[in-house]
């Protein structure tokens, strides 16, 4: 049995669910609904890893490359990966091109399922290490960087096969010209349009990753995949699971490749700016991402920063809706593209029957959110930890840049004396103070701002979001009028709107299949996981035609 | 009753061709389909407009412009439009983009679809405008500017369409969570990506235009069309029909505004750096076509210049095959963007069982040229006029290019002595004089290139399709080896392969619902009529969710 007829059923239960959208998971969340003994199989495998050179690609360098460090531990994890120039695998990449996309579109999507389920294998040990890469908990780490991952990564697949078989294969095409007829047999058939190229991120290694490798693998282009040099050995083990896949089946391993850097070598650019490198997935920061949507004549699919908003205008009662912030504040503190960033208050809420002052909101704010960080079962795990130096560093100047109502300080992480753990900084602004709040503030500081009223909240969020992008908003309003008003505004700068969570849902979340991640709209990226435009750039419909003749 | 409903029957039936991509025809193309006093009313509205303000319009200007010649009188046309600056057309565009996006879908498709039908009343008179602007024959200038383009505008919707009702407009999510879940009610919706500018050429102005103006409005994007100031009138009586529409269903009739201008006075680059302007359709010459590529922060739909190919191997019996092919080289004098150019034949090519030289060949074919151009019913009417002056004098010189076996020369164009109508020039060259056919030789100019065999032709066609672009390619061949080859190796410079057309159907000829229009993977043009691409990338997918609370 091909691999496509073993896993078809569940490539058609996810498109269905893809073009319904509504709740589908591909693979469960929880630890718990793994094998029992999977946890410590995947912790050893992990352990067993650190200080050696990863040996499971295969791909042969003559050199190894490796720099990444524990945020738990500030440690070097001693592993190593095959050291490759940009030439080389831009050539591999070629050669192993057309018999990948001559392969056609079951057969390549029979080779991604099998991959995810290999993947789902190594799910531990992925999460291990990508604790031990991104700072993040080992909760966030195994959901985001496992199940997660591997859905959004199905999700793409399943857009692309979707869209490549929108076509029929061939046609019978017969123009009547009077008593006579002209017959043609037509074919028709998707190509991908070359190598891709995807650049990974330092906080999310494969779950940023992997729907860009999906979607150009589906697609029929083969992938160099160019990991953050401080997040490299999450996506090392899911490219080395894919390419043992690719083998069994005939295929070139090279159809993927990694392609580690350092920061002292770096490869990105040469990469970037290869004549053959036709298609480039980035996730990262914005003036970089910038420079990659300018290179001429290369498709890109970019998720750069952006500056999420909260507009608090009304609720029956504040203090859930505050909870719930002071989550999606901490959570992995703030390094999440989806987390706010600007609270945008009016001088006076509204909370059921009375008016509350802004001074008494914010108060109400910083005591939850210190409620959490304080939570000795809650707080640290929330927070996690920083990724690196520079976003602690920024964390610490924070207080600098404005009236601080609540100031960055250590937290205790247990077991990681080392971790670098803060709870976050909170300003308070006004709404001239734009300087302040315009730019992103990535780690864990927040603003909040006061404002004349809900309108001035709109404005300020619609323009940020225009100018510089936005990838959330909150918005909490009791008023069907004030949320049809924001939503509307909100729709100008192309930013989706999460109205009134509370409760075991907060704005950072976005679910596959249902919720579109990135508008693709404002500055903040211009591709979304995964609608239709994510797939459709990568390969190009040719249709020949010959004429039948009797 | 609503457009939408009225319309709804025949859009469905569009969208099922488009997806089985079978015979399908919404405006049949043959002008006595339509009632017999058409004509004679068309050619009188079209003659009572000559000299006069076009007044149709529902935008209003201080000023006037116009300088239409027409290719077989040599005279202005005398007909003016409204001339607007670039500031105001986007700022009109602007403001009536919110409402139009808010109509939605089916109101917006509805309102396209009573457009085709008002235009359909107009085939005639648009056919006359054409044949007087583009010097198209009076056949092709109906089919073309008439039936041809109102079918490729349908296409463009129905395709839009499809996309546009891909996801649902709403849908109740619900997570479990053990002995609870999380509601919420989720919207999604599509949202236009903001004015799109619309670039038309001289040749083919309502049929290169229609698409990209469709696509546009059904997906909420208000729309300045941009003429080539030499072929304004056919698409002016379009946009006059649309406007009319747009007001008797309470929408502003600036949604779509004609920017007409002149040569000393261009619109076109202040419209296309416009910050607002944000999707482009550009038809046109390749210079300017990149430019418009690489203009920052645009999304951009382009068919420049291409270098087409034919690749003769062998056949049954050669005659109907360089018949077929002098037809497609004289009809509209070479002028449209699907026209051979490189004939590639290599010493031999096998008739039957016969071996033919090149030589031979290349006479055989000189001869089916001069029995076209030569035949009294036929010749003229086939090479119609050349477009403008430039193209007569790239004709003249042409014969200084290399070697030329037929030089152009004047041909007698009944009713009109002074049309630009010419019969071809044909240069026959070696494979390594490629200086002399490796740009774009606009017009009825021709070079048949002598070749090792087949895998030289083959190579040859790819390499210059892969450099300069190519829009068609024709192959002849009796060999099912051969036909594999040339297909797989096109297909690597994204070109379609039309195989062993002979009698009444053409390579120049793309049918719409069924061949695409520009593969969009080479340098020929980027986009495609109608792939998905052509449509998803004009809006982006909002969604928007709202916590439900028991």
């Amino acid at each position: 049995m091909s691999f496509f007829e073993k896993h078809k059923e569940k490539l058609y239960e996810a498109m269905i669910a893809l073009h319904r959208r509504h709740y589908f998971v591909a693979y469960p969340e929880h630890p718990g609904a793994y094998a029992e003994d999977e946890n410590a199989k995947g912790k050893a495998a992990f352990e067993n890893q650190l200080g050696k050179p990863f040996t499971q690609l295969l791909q042969k360098a003559d050199a190894q490359t490796g720099s990444e460090v524990s945020p738990y531990t500030l440690q070097k994890n001693g592993v190593t990966y095959p050291a490759h120039d940009a030439a080389t695998l831009v050539a591999n990449a070629q050669a192993a091109r057309k018999k990948w996309n001559d392969a056609g579109v079951e057969t390549r999507a029979g080779i991604l399922m099998e991959s995810l389920e290999r993947m789902r294998n190594r799910f531990f040990e992925i999460a291990y290490a990508t604790m031990h890469t991104t700072g993040q908990s080992f909760m966030m780490a195994f959901q985001a960087s496992g199940p997660h991952a591997a859905d959004r990564a199905l999700e793409a697949l399943a857009m692309a096969y979707a869209d490549l078989i929108r076509f029929p294969k061939e046609t019978d095409w017969e123009k009547p010209l009077g008593k006579v007829s002209v017959k043609l047999h037509k074919t028709y058939k998707p190509i991908g349009r070359g190598v891709g190229l995807v650049i990974g991120c330092s906080t999310f290694p494969t779950w940023n990753s992997l729907p860009g490798i999906f979607a150009n693998l589906a697609c029929g282009n083969p992938v160099i995949v160019k990991p953050h040099p401080g997040a490299v050995l999450p996506i090392a083990i899911v490219v080395a699971e894919m390419q043992r896949v690719l083998q069994e089946a005939g295929f070139d391993a090279n159809t993927i490749q990694l392609a580690a850097d350092s920061p002292e070598n770096p490869l990105t650019k040469k990469l970037a700016e290869h004549a053959a490198v036709k298609l480039i997935d980035y996730t990262g920061g914005s003036a970089f991402g910038r420079y990659i949507e300018t290179l001429p004549d290369k498709i890109v699919f970019t998720e750069k920063a952006g500056v999420n908003s909260v507009i608090i205008d009304s609720a029956e009662n504040l203090d859930p809706v505050l909870q719930n912030l002071a989550f999606s504040v901490c959570l992995y503190s703030g390094q999440m593209c989806t987390a706010p960033q600007n609270f945008f208050i009016p001088e006076f809420v509204k909370e059921g029957d009375e008016l509350i002052s802004f001074d008494v909101v914010a108060d109400r704010f910083k005591k939850q959110i210190e409620a959490l960080v304080n939570n000795p079962k809650m707080g640290a795990g929330t927070l996690a930890s920083l990724q690196n130096e520079n976003t602690l560093q920024r964390l610490h100047r924070s207080k600098q840049l404005g009236k601080t109502i609540m100031e960055a300080h250590a937290v205790e992480q247990p077991g990681f004396p080392m971790a670098m753990t803060c709870s976050p900084t909170v300003l308070v602004a006004e709404a001239k103070d734009s300087a302040i709040f315009e730019g992103e503030l990535f780690g864990p500081i927040i603003v909040l701002i006061k404002t004349k009223d809900t309108n001035e909240s709109v404005s300020l969020a619609k323009n940020m979001a225009l100018k510089h992008g936005a990838i959330t908003c909150a918005a909490y309003t009791t008023n069907a009028a004030t949320e049809a008003f924001i939503i509307s505004e909100m729709e100008d700068a192309f930013v989706q709107v999460s109205v009134n969570l509370t409760g075991f849902i907060w704005v950072n979340q976005h679910a596959a299949f249902s919720d579109l991640h990135v508008s693709g709209g404002n500055p903040a990226g211009n591709a979304c996981f995964a609608n239709p435009d994510f797939v459709n750039r990568r390969f190009v419909w040719l249709s020949h035609r010959k004429l039948v003749t009797a």
